[in-house]
């Protein structure tokens, strides 16, 4: 394919970046097949919300041959799957955000980065070689301004990434279904079939059949959606957390003192948003966090989470104990100033309540949840986390942070989940929510883990009445512990159902889960588990336009167009690659049987026949069927034996 | 391994089935690791009741030294992982009810088979090479009797199939929890937390804390649960579907016109079992299909089942309007006097239902259902499976062949769900079962299909009411149509809430499902994700056993009993795999750390800190942090230093 990609193969960088980029597979960033990425304008032309549209064969001739307009979906790859893009990760995204945030008059440029340990980092020429080279000034804050994407929704502004959102949520449903309308009578069927009532239980979701930049400012400002849009990261494409939009899905990633490296990272996330990661947290705990996160901030168009007491760990060389809160506070200017979206901070993890787990099964399981636990019985003092929370929400609004406040109690086995620790630092957390929005700071919260699936109601109908209704952000929860190497399928079990019940983001987990570290293919077994719940949850919600791409694949699956079945699937690849393992002759592609049945017999094919049959009859089946017309049966045989002769 | 294991590699076969066999691969027969066969003697000495037993390793002496015992665990996999016993696949397994049912009295030998496909196929000397070797007759019931298992247990008779039964849903509950209570201080707060009150929506599931004998019979009088176990399959050992038990899970297997042999039929139903397939369905349309059955019911430890329209419709050369009674009914009698233990049975799909389906989204997708509709609209007659429903009766009461009534108007999509279509197939499955049960033969139900989230439980509760609490066995349901090549994933979601509301038995769905023929690699993987559904929908549901293991499993986790870990899990290789992928040494086996967080820092190991103070302090840690011990805190920080300085 003709176009620029270069991924540091010419960089003069440090062995172990370089040897990793070197591995960077180009195709892994071409477009998806049939899709073709499209921008829908908004109100001004630096709107530009990129979609994916699926383009689809006509329908065959004996069954209609009506053409099957293209369906558009949400897409989270950026500029990668953009032919018309260049793409250096050396230079990093076009800044779309910079001209918003700067008209807004609210922000200044800094001479470079306030933080102590961004400063030393840049004054470090050991690092030159291995640093992003960002020509551009970190900007924060004018002095007594809050640039949060909240302040402005409770002032009643809309801002440009409101309306981003507003029109990225509606995936031109109003568009697609005129065009079904357009192709003819099934197509006017399907249309119709789309305005059907929503049917079930859907847990207080209330989804508008039209998303509109006032829903969405109306949504922020209530606190039931966050946009997490550092004003350091000006390269991502706005989008929002709340259980009255799509469901999200994030994925972890990031090296550890055991393994991986910089490249891999960068890698990592443009693989992960390439099969529908909405959000990337980067959780490096190895050597060159700095440098590490700037690559992945700088390249990403989604945003992205850290949880600075990671870093913070590292600064006192792992000793928790040694922590303070002005190590802990600079490394938030440090990483705000980077552009990171949220951070994941576990101000709930109380020093009272840190004893409630010591009977449990698995103690604490959070990485930072026990960091914290450790501080607090070193010191026998109270967290400094939960102590500095007014001082942390003023750092997040200048640089327009969102909290995602962590669950460092969450239980780490079903035997611990819903008890005393985790409902008590749940309840804190609450508390938490409503000090962050006082300054009109973002917030969601974290939540479990391991949890039956008889108590996750339980546990997402108490996060909305303590939390105030702030969005969920749920890793799984796994519903058994008993299937190491399977723990994508025990947690998307349980996101399915949390999602539905009311979680706004869910966190993926890989097949690795409690094993080892995720490669790229656990990194996309992962997603693709959780892209399913996600889903699963959006149509169960009676989103107005999840159903529409169920049902074209559907329509395609009947119609035997293998390749539209395929490329309007999640994984277009190994959809096809599966049918090529049965039947791999490209004839076959346009076979108009599957390998369960062969080519004699095949129950879609006798539908047609029902169907057809029922048309011909020009009346109605039914009637037909009440007159007792014999001699169409008579018909139907001889018809039927023919077509079946000669397949 | 000194053990014999003959598998065909000699016999003097046709080449497809000799080259087949020859692949076999005797390390999936070895028992799994530190996994022991046992069998549980029952009131008499030829009740055997298998079970695996796993292996742990000692607590560390760091966290208390202490033993763990054995868990017990279900065991599907038959003589296959028994060290000491003899495989031969030409000679099959051992007949282990043989004397139950011949001292009943109500059975008599026969000359051969009694259908007249079975006495062609017998006859037919070029097909001797294939053939399976069986010396015995087969067996059918006395003239007026009924060899139901519903029969007798309405008479009140409690049969050596019912005990086994007990015995084998107990899982040595009871003498685990004594041998946890031996162990020591932990293991007793184990047995303490096992007793602990199931929380949270059962659904009407009412699973007694011992499984007795008398509540099998019980249960299989009310119809509530079925043994499937054919008086021709004595080699099956007796298992049960009813929602009182464990979920079960199907694997369906079987070649097709398009692929695969005899001798890999074989291996797919042993490779099933291994990993936990409570039964088989043998769905075989291709060629041989009398002899394939054959060879897998004389090896098969588990029920087999079949759709016994597939072979008909071989027989009328695929011409489903050829169908008729007399051809269907030597069928039923050529597949009961094999052994096949349950029949589906396609006879709620009757004529008025089917001009429902024509406006669907996707017709009929049921092959047997597709079936049926074209027989029926060809003759413009009501289905014969219908009208001769209890002619079906004596024929299933004769040979205690279970009925399976087939959903053959269930919703192939999302859009087509719980529709008109299928609720009126659903209540004439009521109306069946009913017939059945006024003949004492055993039925269950079948289920969807294509449903999302929030239409399942209103799928359930309208089979429990339509059908009066037969058990469902249910497809999925698949809760979104995008994802193919993950319909494993997309299903098991489903799954695990259809079982956790009622449903008994739930049918795998492959990662191949709409796409291809699954290999080895696809039934595990199908099998994992269904064994996850079935057990996270025990756990819901309260069995009183089934957190045994996900605790015992988590603990092992807790003190870093890596192997232990794996062994305890559904796929031990799978897990020891993916460790090993990141962390291959052997000595990391023993680590007491996860590549998660590396050597130097691990939230496991500090929450052991937390449990170490709280115990060291020699009051509960509650009461240590309100007497305010400043001079602990600052012990545990020098302690806390050394120990973290020497890792």
């Amino acid at each position: 394919m003709p176009r620029s990609i270069s991924r540091g193969s010419a960089m003069n960088a440090p062995h172990e970046f370089a040897a990793a980029t070197a591995a960077v597979d180009t195709a892994a960033v071409e477009p998806l097949p049939r899709s073709m990425k499209l921008y829908v304008e908004g109100s001004r032309p630096d709107i530009r919300v990129p979609m994916r549209a699926i383009s689809q064969d006509d329908t065959p001739a004996s069954m209609g041959a009506e053409p099957n307009p293209p369906v558009f979906v949400y897409d989270t790859s950026g500029p990668y799957t953009d032919p018309a893009a260049n793409i250096d990760i050396r230079k990093g995204l076009a800044p779309l955000r910079s001209q918003w945030i700067s008209e807004r008059g609210d922000t200044e440029l800094m001479d470079g980065p306030s933080s102590q340990y961004g400063r030393d980092r840049l004054a470090d020429t050991r690092l030159d070689e291995l640093r992003f080279d960002l020509t551009r000034a970190p900007r924060r804050a004018r002095a007594g301004a809050n640039v949060t994407q909240m302040h402005y929704a409770r002032r009643g502004i809309i801002t440009p990434e409101m309306e981003f959102i507003a029109i990225r949520e509606n995936l031109r449903r109003a568009e697609y279904i005129a065009s079904l309308k357009a192709a003819g009578p099934t197509g006017e069927r399907m249309a119709e079939l789309l305005g059907r009532q929503h049917r079930g239980e859907s847990f207080g979701a209330a989804i508008p059949t039209e998303i509109t930049p006032e829903f969405v400012r109306s949504e922020v400002a209530r606190g039931r959606a966050i946009i997490p849009a550092n004003i350091n990261h000006p390269e991502t494409e706005p989008m929002i957390i709340g259980r009255n939009f799509l469901v999200k899905i994030n994925a972890n990633i990031g090296n550890s003192a055991v393994s991986s490296s910089i490249g891999e990272e960068v890698e990592k996330m443009t693989w992960s948003i390439r099969w529908g990661g909405d959000t990337v947290m980067d959780l490096s705990t190895g050597k060159h966090i700095h440098e590490t996160r700037e690559w992945i901030v700088r390249n990403s168009p989604v945003p992205i989470g850290t949880v600075p007491v990671y870093q913070a760990l590292e600064k006192v060389n792992g000793k928790a104990e040694d922590l303070t809160w002005e190590i802990f506070r600079d490394t938030l200017i440090e990483q705000a100033e980077q552009g990171v979206d949220y951070f994941t901070i576990h101000a709930g993890v109380r020093l009272p309540f840190i004893p409630m787990t010591a009977r449990r099964m698995t103690g604490i399981v959070s990485r930072g949840g026990s960091i914290m636990a450790k501080w607090c019985l070193a010191h026998h003092r109270e967290s400094f986390l939960y102590e500095r929370f007014e001082d942390i929400c003023e750092i997040m609004k200048a640089y327009d942070v969102s909290f995602s406040l962590g669950d460092g109690l969450r239980p780490g086995s079903i035997y611990d989940a819903n008890d005393e620790a985790q409902l008590a630092e749940l309840k804190t957390l609450g508390e938490l929510t409503q000090i962050a929005w006082k300054h009109d700071v973002q917030v969601m919260i974290e939540g479990p883990g391991h949890v039956p699936m008889q108590l996750i109601k339980e546990n997402m109908d108490l996060q909305l009445r303590d939390c105030h209704e702030a969005p969920f952000y749920t890793l799984g929860p796994l519903t058994t512990d008993i299937a190491p190497g399977y723990d994508h399928i025990t947690s998307a079990i349980g996101a399915a159902q949390i999602g539905w019940y009311g979680t706004a983001m869910l966190c993926y987990v890989t097949p690795k889960e409690h094993l080892g570290l995720p490669n790229k293919k656990d990194v996309k077994d992962g997603i693709m588990a959780y892209k399913i719940a996600a889903h699963a949850a959006d149509l169960a919600k009676g989103h107005p336009g999840a159903q529409i791409r169920d049902n074209a694949l559907s329509k395609a699956r009947f119609e035997f167009r293998w390749a539209d079945q395929f490329n309007l699937g999640l994984d277009p690849d190994t959809a096809k690659d599966f049918h090529d393992e049965t039947l791999p002759k490209d004839s076959m592609k346009t076979a108009h049987f599957c390998s369960m049945c062969g080519p004699h017999f095949c129950s879609m094919k006798i539908t047609q026949d029902v169907r057809d049959y029922a048309e011909k009859t020009g009346v109605s089946a039914e009637a037909a069927l009440k007159q007792g017309m014999n001699e169409k049966a008579i018909e139907f045989v001889r018809k039927g034996s023919e077509i079946y002769g000669k397949v």
